[in-house]
């Protein structure tokens, strides 16, 4: 079972501090910091790690501990948004896992940070069941600085523990979601307004599907266009679904589709989508993959 | 780095030989035995293991030393064409290990079974040079029986070893190949002929693809024909090439395809070839596939 989680922590100024959540991190049996990263101005580190259910939840309580001593909201500065010291913590669905154990966790950890912490929880994105409360920019609207009077508002009772802000450590967004893909299609065009309008008819903003952010913009150097997209749910909103549907209505503009590209990384999930939709195979099984099914029965015998 | 070696054993009747024999695989570190089956009709058993080079080598020599003790090819009887104790062992690139390194390793495990048990060897497939020597079942033939007077034939001396068969083990044949694809294409016909007539349009015997081998087959219970692939070298012949190819020949006779079929295991780079294709995506790399990434991490942090 492999789960990503990405930790937002409100604190991007001091290295030392950084430094000790990432090696309190590191020491959980189970979990593997990939990698972490702080940016000053924002004041703010995001730490992406991996493990099982059990090593992600022990080491996201690890890192809470050290935020809740570290971090003061009432003199944090930074040009991110946050409402806590702790900010966000997704949980995302890799491998031999479902979404719906990813929700069960991430309620599992609001339950835990609550209950040893004092800290709010709002749950986000798959672990709310409530519209006006799955996206994160609205929980997070009004800030710290804004948080106890939005929590006295009917609707913004949290999910776990107290209906007033913790003193230093504000409250915290945790949930889980799908694995982001950003993915962009060139176009054999140095019309602009084309791209734009193909953005506009494929965004979830304006119309198009679900699943999709786009805009449109130029590539100077290129002398083309792009559309830009993010797909957040490849499952519900599948890649070669949105790439055909750019193909069809550049066509409707006379324009040919140059290329498409994957920026930083995929599921393979989504790759083996698009090959099993254009070769129209049947009743293809993931345990069907090579690598998988060698990994499968290796992680058997040896019991990880 | 993962490589598959499947050997192939002239033994498949006595079981406590065949487990004695799966033990001392098993008993290598760094390899893991995955599958093994054997065939009393065929008096054969196959083997499937994987690990990395040092270990595959280990315990294909280990195979050697028991089968040597165990096989005595002057009485061994069974339906399956075979020259020698250890009759076939392919090497099979996975993960992390390119070709040219399986080469190179069937030519280090070939050298080593000459020098140490006297066993001839032949190279095939990728790790042999001569195109007269590259198809097992011309190397075959003739089995243990004829190997003798092949063996004193020009053009037949071994690649290792002496130009005489062993006593009793007789010759082995090793080498390096690609992992197959057994892949089948359904036709919304009930058409044969034009299941055969695609199929030999395709398959490299007749003309078509280099590492194509088809067939065209009726699914009586469906009312429909396959065509029926194995896909040698998905490489070289991708299967999305294939796939149109059989797409445009069967609109050619006013047939439409159905679905296809992969059966058994595919290698990923294989699905994500055509996912590439038809998205028509630039520039990716395997390192993009996140599991991939997230593994690479992982061997890297835990020193595998």
């Amino acid at each position: 079972m492999l789960i990503e989680c990405i930790p937002n922590l409100s604190e991007g100024r001091r290295p030392e501090v950084v430094a000790a959540m990432a090696a309190a991190i590191s020491a959980v049996p189970g979990v593997r910091l990939l990698d972490h990263s702080s940016d000053a101005s924002h004041n703010r580190s995001v730490f992406t790690l991996v493990g099982d259910a059990g090593g992600v939840q022990h080491a996201v309580l690890a890192l809470f501990e050290r935020a809740i001593a570290e971090i003061d909201l009432r003199t944090h500065r930074g040009e991110h948004p946050r409402l806590g010291a702790v900010d966000v913590v997704p949980f995302v669905p890799i491998e031999g896992v479902t979404m719906a154990e990813c929700v069960a966790l991430a309620k599992t950890v609001g339950a835990a940070v609550a209950a040893r912490y004092g800290v709010p929880v709002y749950l986000y994105e798959e672990a709310s069941d409530n519209p006006a409360r799955k996206n994160l920019e609205d929980i997070r609207r009004g800030e710290f600085e804004g948080l106890a009077a939005k929590m006295a508002t009917p609707g913004w009772t949290p999910d776990f523990g107290p209906a007033a802000p913790h003193p230093s450590a504000g409250a915290t967004v945790i949930g889980a979601r799908m694995p982001l893909i950003a993915y962009n299609i060139n176009l054999a065009t140095n019309r602009l307004d084309v791209a734009k309008k193909i953005a506009a008819a494929i965004r979830h903003s304006s119309g198009g599907y679900r699943y999709v952010k786009a805009a449109g913009f130029t590539l100077d150097d290129r002398g083309i266009v792009q559309v830009s997209m993010n797909l957040t749910n490849y499952e519900k909103t599948p890649i070669f679904r949105v790439f055909e549907t750019v193909r069809r209505e550049a066509a409707r503009y006379g324009v040919a589709v140059l290329e498409s590209e994957i920026v930083g990384l995929i599921p393979s999930a989504a790759l083996n989508a698009a090959a099993e939709h254009y070769l129209q195979i049947a009743g293809f099984k993931a345990d069907q993959v090579l690598e998988y099914k060698l990994r499968a029965t290796a992680n058997l015998k040896s019991g990880i």
